[in-house]
Formats: structure tokens, sequence, C-alpha cells
């Protein structure tokens, strides 16, 4: 694949992701690699939805505990049509194979997430 | 809702997860919090589909190298309709969020797993 | 065991940890889960006195690096008749085991809870 | 302090947790390190009694999911005169705050241990 | 870079590390995203020396507990000419900042690569 | 070693790593620990240069997501003349093994230190 496509790629998956916005500042080489490999090359691998994509992500962060990314993810998440029910359930779920404080942390950042998309 | 209903709901979901098998040895006490809690009380709150818990399930056990109940959850995933090529697609995907260590032993777990199902 | 019974053995053991303080807002499901489950019907079981289910809740957030809900079971843990001398020792051998890093958090940590004790 | 007592008294630790057994490789520098710091300057400091030592310890390899060592130290926190039953509910416990795949290992641990010690 | 080069650069890094050996099963599409992009595009980068990325994916590795893929990465290490006492020291000094835990066994890992490779 | 000499090796690695600054509070015995063992045992000990130990320490704390430990530490590795680049490198570089997040986090910690010291 040319990388004129990959970058292409990445960027509209960035955009089903979380709508236009800013653009990201491609001359940061860890953003490049974010932009043209992760999302322009992986995240539009076949075989996987989208939506699943995101769901994992979201259920990874929470495992790892990793906050800010978890919140740009969640949004992602949302807007793939997710419900914050389904959010939510997710977080008590996870409490019982990632630990509480994962969960707690999580629903947390969740609800930060809520309001700003409200 | 009483403790007879919950350990039901526990079994149900066991089996929907992994079908007919060995029964759990209900006297061991993780085993029975397993049952009447994790299976009966949280797997089956509404509001996230079955197939999502264990495929958030499996993200976080794949995030959490825990390889002995990856293999357990794996099975449960593709008994939901979850296809070998969602399941490789995960792996690949989590490799940027987890690191590679842990998709490379998801995706040997994984096609144990494929292994003894076929 | 009947509801009310694991509501209100939950809302005792939270009173023994932490006293009397704002009612848990138990129309959110995480928290109604973490008080009928967790404190309900966990932290009552009989085999593990109190005092060391909080030690080893205390010792888990350290090596997770849970700083915030170190922060509550902290307290918790003083309110059971552990010393700061026995606190900090704790940390100080937790450094061998879980990570310098993890120490010297919760260290941070455990100093915030005692000044806000004090 | 002379580091012929550090030596003495991490042996001394150790045989108290252990018993009589093998003399550790002190050629072997990690072991060294083992023996005269950890054990001769950490676990013996005063403010934190040694069964309390050996019950963090193994709080903390069970959410780190760290199995041969507990596996080790869950035979110096028996030899403290901790019960069988104290070790399971401290799993069951664990499961909550660090997940519950940490519990299961460690649950399967501790039967392995107490079958050696029977 | 046309795919071709990433591809090429991906195999002559593989082999400065471990020599020659069976060829990568591209088919394999993990495989082929190693080889082509963490291989071919990223420790080929410049600005950080091939020993220098060793090093670290080894601390990395030690870290997190991957004892398979440490293995690995050991023997690439070596093969760059750091010493047997450099990677004992590496594991005596990351005791501290990763645990004891991750030290024991990673020093367990590297003196079975130091016989695999005598 | 007499311990007077462990304390003075220790401050002298400290003052290598980050130069002339307050005086540790040697009453702490957290910190007095790791002046005396950690800086005055470890970081000194041959076989392993300096500049490699905060290469791995960092590396680590990017892996763990200790970011106020990393701050302090990739301090010290600028001092030992690592470049900005490189240290750019290890992050882009560790996002592959220890996951997307710890590189992110880890690259703007890492542009708060270059800030700091320019």
């Amino acid at each position: 694949m040319a990388d004129s496509d990959r970058r292409q790629r990445g960027l509209d998956v960035r955009k089903q992701l979380w709508g236009d916005g800013d653009a990201p500042n491609l001359a940061d080489p860890l953003i490049e690699v974010t932009i043209d490999h992760l999302f322009g090359d992986i995240w539009t691998r076949p075989g996987l939805a989208l939506r699943d994509r995101s769901l994992i992500t979201c259920a990874t962060l929470v495992a790892l505990g990793k906050e800010a990314q978890l919140k740009v993810h969640l949004k992602g998440l949302l807007n793939q049509g997710v419900s914050h029910q389904e959010v939510e359930e997710m977080m008590i779920h996870l409490a019982h194979y990632a630990g509480w404080p994962c969960a707690v942390n999580g629903i947390r950042v969740a609800r930060e997430v809520f309001k700003e998309m409200a």
C-alpha cells in the first residue's frame, strides 16, 4: 500500500471515531506512526467491526488504568452508537476481572465523558 | 432476589457460555461466589449483550496476560458466534494497546483453543 | 441470605471502616453492588479478621498503584488500630516486592491521610 | 551495622520463615542482596510484625500474579501460624481488588502449598 | 516507503538480532505486521542505536514479566555484544524498580539463555 | 562496607544524576534506604554503566506508567548525555512493547522535562 493511502485511511478512521476536529500534528513522529500505522494499517483491517475495535480498546484501557486514553476512546465508542448503559455495564462487569479500582476509576471517567458530550 | 434464583441464573449463563459439562464444585467457596455472584448477578444484568460481555472479558484477559482464564473465555466467545478471524484481529489490534507480548501470547492461546474446538 | 440482610451488613462494615458519613448513593448500580456484594457478602465473611482484610486491601492497592482507593482504605486501616509506623513500614517493605515507585507514591498518599486524620 | 550482622539477621529471618534448609548460594549476587539487604535490613525492621510482613507480601504477590514467589511466601505465611482458611479468604477477598484471575490462580497455588505441607 | 522495502529492512533487523534462522511465516498476519512494521519501520528508525533498542526492550519485558519474549530478546541483546554481567546487573538493578519477583524470574530466564548460547 | 561509605556513595550517585540540590531528608526512613541501599549499594555496583542504569530505569518506568518517577529519572538520563531524540525514540519503540498509552504518556512527560531543562 502506498504511504499516502495509509495516511488517508488513518485520517478517515480518526474522523469516524471523533468527527472533524483539529488536524493531527503529523510532524510529531509518534502521531505520524499513530495515524499511518495504528489508525491507517490496523484499525482499518477487515475482519473486526469498528464498533468492536472501539469496545475492546476501551476494555483494555480500563484494565490497564489508562484514564486519559480511556476518555478519548470512550468518546469514539459512544460515537459508534454504544449506549451510556452499555458503558456503565462494561465497568461493573470489568470490576470483577480487572479489580474494583479499575471500574471505579473507569466509571468516573465515563461520566465525565457523558457530561462533555451531553 | 432469592439465593436459589441467583444460583440458577449463574448455572444458566455458564451453560450458555460453555455448554453442558461437569457440575461446578459449589462446596468450594470461590466457585460458589463465582456462580452465584459473578455469573448469577453480574453476567445476567441487562444492558450489555452476553456476546459483548464475553468480548470485553477476553480483551481484559489479553491485556492482563491471564492465559488460563483467556483460554476458558475464548471458548465462551467462540460459542457466542464470534469467528476465528475476529479473535485473531482482536489480538493484532490489542498488540498496540497492551503491548506486543500480550498479543503474541494471546494468539498462541487462541490457536490452542481453535484446535481443541475443531 | 435475604437482600435486605446483605445491604445492612454492607452498611455496617462501611461504618466500621469509615464511621458515620454520607449515605452511599444506592441508586448508582456500581455502588449498590459494592455495598450489597463486596461489603455485605465478602468483607463480612468469617475466617479473616476485618483488620487483616484492610491490611491486604491496602497492600494490593499499593502494588497496583491505585492511589485514590488506597487513600480511602488507609483511613479504614488506621481506624482498625493499625499505627502510622506500621503503615510506613508496609510501604518500605513493599518497595521491594512491587517496586520503588509504588512505595514512594504509597508513602505520599499515607502522609496525606495522616494529615487529614490528625 | 556491620555487614556480618546484616548477613546473620537475614539468615535468621529466612529460618523463621522456612525453617532449616539448604544454605543459600551467597556467591550469586542477587541472592546475596536478598539475604543481606531484603531479609537482613528490611524484614528485620521494627514496627511491623513478621506475620504482617508475610501477609502483605503474599497479598502483593497475588495482585502481581507472581506465582512462583507466592508459593514460597505462602509457606512462610503458614509457618507464622496463619490458617488455611485465612489464606483462602484472602484469595476470595482479593478477587475483588486485583481481579478474579489473580484469585483463581492464587487459590490454586495455595492448595498446592497445602498439599506439600500436609 | 514501498512495502517491499519495509519487509526487507525488517528481515535485516531480525537477522542482525538473531542471525540466520528459519524464515518467518509471513502468511501469519501478526508475524507480517511484526516484520513489516515493528522490525521494518520501528527498529530501523534512526536516532537510537540497535543495542539500546535491545536493552530497553529487555528492561520492559523484565518489568512486564513477559518471560517468553524476554528469552528471545535477551539472545538479541547478547548478540549486540552486551555481556552476561551486564545482563545480571540489569536484573539486580530492576529488582528495585519493578519488584523482586520480576528480577528473580528475569535472572532465571537469563541463565537459561546463557546456557543455550554457550 | 561501612555504613558511612554506602551513604557517601549514594550521595555521590545522586549528584552525578541530578547535580547539586537540596540535601535529601535522611530522617525519612524510605529516603534513607533509597540513599544508602538503592543509590549507595546498587547504582554503584560495577558491571553496568551509569548511563545504561539510567536508560533501563527510564524504560521500566515507562512500562509501569510511573510518571512522577519517570520525570525525575529522565532528567538523570539527559544529564548522562542521552539526547532528546534518543528519548523520543525510546517512547516510540516502547509503544510496541508496553502499549501505546505508556508511550503517549511517556512522551508527554519527556517534553515537560525538555522544557524544564531548556
